[in-house]
């Protein structure tokens, strides 16, 4: 058996069993999941309604091929430096040329696939070129709970074009994404920000040194956790936890906190607001006033496209994919609460994210070729909408099972399933081997809203004997009597065939 | 840069570039494709069409993931002694418990990693357990024309009962499947088979020698291609072919040849008569006789179902995945003709196929689990139905594209954009910074419908211009002076907003 080979590389030693007897573990690999039905309808609906959603902005749908060529995944690669490490990377065989074997990856999100998809076919593309992709996504990091290896993730951007209207097109894309998905409003914001703010005060503050700016973005990130007492101590000194581990600081002088702090507090406000408070901290950045004119640009933008305050705010602390972005960045946060492991209520957090990142075709090109988009996780959003009222979607019904009473009668099951899919209800026999109790409880298990007989007295009326199961629980709920349940038999009826037939419509209806 | 580690052990070479200024080639994998909109939309049609009649049927929807341990895989792939042969296979870190890193590989079909999940879930399951599964299988294989290593596939699979009524019911599904996905009466019939009447009339004559019996098999696949003539002479001591080449023969004596024969032409007919035929020939073998039990079984649902003599016969002459199936084999074949790569006229051949396997879970409990189903590649039926009147698909169309004539009214332009959506049309503004030439060349490779335009007159006077593109097209066919045609406008109108919007519905209703 090949298992053995390759796996190690020694020998079957005699004590195991003959390969013909080994039989494998019935197991998922680790960090991978099957999906049963309730989940996958989920999952089609929300991508059925973003879909639509996307197409109306004018967004078309691209499809790439799982692997690509690691080298053209490069910078994307959560480790460049290691080519296995957050990927799934295998090598390719030589190819009909001789050409030697090159290393293909699983791709790791569909922006660097677009990246490539985009340098390739630049010229025949309708430019700006925008496309939205959905689909599985893989990374080779150690699993845990919620957190798998293999997860759907649905993508839009818009590439060649630096305006910031389209970054405020792409946030109001997600906002009515959000909406059509079923998500209530005010459930989730939309938090923008944008690089060129905090680069430009702090070049403006003489703070040029690459670890201090790194320590300064480390700092606001902690504004959620920390509040502004905590991030003060980080841009100075440091700061001491409550377990007394000290974390240092970013050593910025008196001067530099408080402009800092001045920045970060500046959110929290209609967009307007926040953009003159800005305005006043940065005055003396030219590059900041700069990123400052690109949000006011995407606010305007956002005023035309009626996306009000309560959807998308301006939060300058917002720090994100800070290798990757340069110019907007964007979260979206979801405000519904939910339980975490220890059962306590804690916000939901964020549910997607993007920005500008304006080097993306030219790592293969040259030629610069801004961009910016957003993405999200669909089963982390379908789980997010499964908190919501609307999101308790009911679990998937199965179809009205015929009883398979005899042998010799099959075909007239056969008959009466097509006659009751042909009106519109999922029906089939069953097609076990087993009496009524198991046929009975594979109808409970498939949770169908009925089953149907016709046995012999019914084949010579020409009458089907319909139970309808929710009904019959319900009223089994409510007979203690053993016996008198048999007898009672509950939501059970029986008709003349087309009759019955309009039964299980209303039936159907009804769930 | 990381592609220089992994996948040649050399240092770089002092020749090479700087590992900063190194450009990849943006290439899609050997053997991959990127999908556009157009090949999406009629993916998604089928997919959709095909689902819901599955449904319908009581088959419920199931994703496993898209790796499997390759143990689990072993009896499925293409050559189990070379786990690298055939598909992508990576081996998985050590987890955290230590244990050693698994091989893990890519589905190669969605059969085997059925039959890993049934084994694993068989007690909390409804049983027979029906389920369908759409998604990308992939295969490490020599790509060609036409031959991808990624392609989406369709699967439907009844696990947990021997019945002969449940392959038909598989039969019948597929008939309904590819009709439900457009492909007209009479353009597909499904073939079927029974391994049991050939395995009993060999055995019958004697001819018990595996050799011999492979021989027999592959001489009655290429009846297509060489007729009764040619299999007689490939059951006997073999066969020239016009360039010389011999091929052996299975060396069968004159009756087992005769028996054969006879056996094979007994197709062709209708259900009944090509079992009444069947019966005649196969009248020594009780194993063959028990497969014609099956077969006849497989005919009374088929009647009950309503499935007729157009959509689905007896063929004995199919062979299909000898070492996979145990019992009955189907094979759906597309009589429509397609060009070859010469342009000349041949059928387009297979679309899918399937049979019973009845070692499938047996192999991970020991339990033995009869199981039936029937897959088919949804790239392959998209491309089927594309030869069809109906499957003609116009291309997926592009939204209203408003012209961005001025940088102080991109609001205006995104309210519009708004209000077009807003009345269920897909619109966008442009976002490039290119000029109207550029812009108009934009709707049209979009292939808009129509742009929208509110210049100063426009805004001054609250009405908006439309261009019907389409219509436009045609009448500048029409017009041979470009003075006329520029002054002309074709297609060009301009009127108050909300007419306007309800204009565009007009056009858009007419695509």
């Amino acid at each position: 058996m090949f298992y053995r080979h390759g796996m190690t590389d020694k020998a079957p030693k005699s004590t195991e069993t003959d390969p013909k007897d080994f039989r494998p573990e019935a197991r998922a690999p680790r960090g991978f999941a099957d999906k049963r039905a309730s989940q996958i309808a989920a999952e089609r609906r929300l991508i059925t309604a973003v879909s639509k959603v996307y197409e109306d902005f004018g967004f078309e749908a691209l499809q790439t091929s799982a692997f690509e060529y690691a080298d053209a995944l490069g910078k994307f690669l959560p480790d460049a430096d290691r080519p296995n490490v957050g990927v799934f990377a295998v090598e390719d065989d030589a190819d009909s040329e001789g050409k030697n074997g090159q290393w293909m990856a699983l791709r790791y999100d569909h922006t660097a696939p677009l990246a490539r998809f985009a340098a390739q076919n630049w010229d025949g593309l309708p430019k700006p070129f925008r496309r939205y992709a959905f689909g599985p996504v893989w990374r080779n990091e150690k699993p845990g709970p919620g957190r798998l290896r293999e997860f759907m993730q649905c993508d839009a951007d818009t590439v060649g074009t630096d305006r910031p209207e389209a970054d405020a097109e792409i946030i109001a894309l997600a906002v009515a994404g959000f909406k059509a998905a079923g998500l209530p409003a005010g459930s989730t914001v939309l938090k923008i920000n944008n690089r060129k703010l905090l680069n430009g005060l702090l070049n403006s503050l003489g703070v040029v040194d690459a670890g201090q700016q790194m320590g300064v973005l480390r700092a606001i990130d902690k504004l959620d956790r920390l509040g502004l007492t905590g991030v003060e101590l980080l841009l100075g000194g440091g700061r001491k936890d409550e377990s007394g581990d000290f974390t240092k600081g970013a050593n910025l002088n008196d001067a530099a906190i408080a402009a800092v702090l001045a920045f970060v507090a500046a959110g929290n406000a209609e967009r307007s607001v926040v953009l003159d408070r800005l305005a006043a901290v940065l005055a003396n950045s030219p590059e900041g006033m700069a990123g400052l004119d690109d949000l006011s640009r995407i606010g305007a933008t956002l005023n035309g496209l009626g996306v009000g305050e309560a959807d998308a705010i301006f939060d300058p602390s917002i720090v994100r994919g800070l290798e990757y972005y340069t110019g907007a960045v964007f979260e979206a946060e979801l405000l519904l609460e939910t339980r975490d492991e220890k059962g306590e209520l804690v916000k939901f957090g964020s549910v997607g994210g993007g920005g500008r990142y304006d080097d993306l075709v030219a790592r293969f090109t040259g030629e610069k070729v801004p961009a910016t988009g957003f993405s999200f996780g669909v089963s982390r959003l379908a789980a997010a909408l499964a908190l919501t009222e609307a999101g308790k979607a009911s679990p998937v019904r199965g179809p009205v099972v015929i009883i398979a009473f005899s042998d010799s009668d099959m075909g007239e099951y056969f008959k009466l399933a097509s006659e009751i899919r042909a009106a519109g209800i999922p029906a089939e026999v069953y097609l076990g081997r087993s009496g009524m109790k198991a046929q009975m409880k594979y109808a409970d298990r498939r949770l169908s809203p009925a089953v149907a007989m016709i046995g012999g007295d019914e084949l010579a009326n020409g009458t089907v004997t319909i139970k309808d199961l929710d009904l019959g629980r319900e009223m089994a709920a409510e007979i203690s009597d053993n016996k008198a349940w048999r007898e009672g038999r509950p939501g059970q009826v029986t008709l003349p065939r087309q009759e019955a037939i309009n039964h299980l419509k209303t039936i159907v209806k009804s769930l």
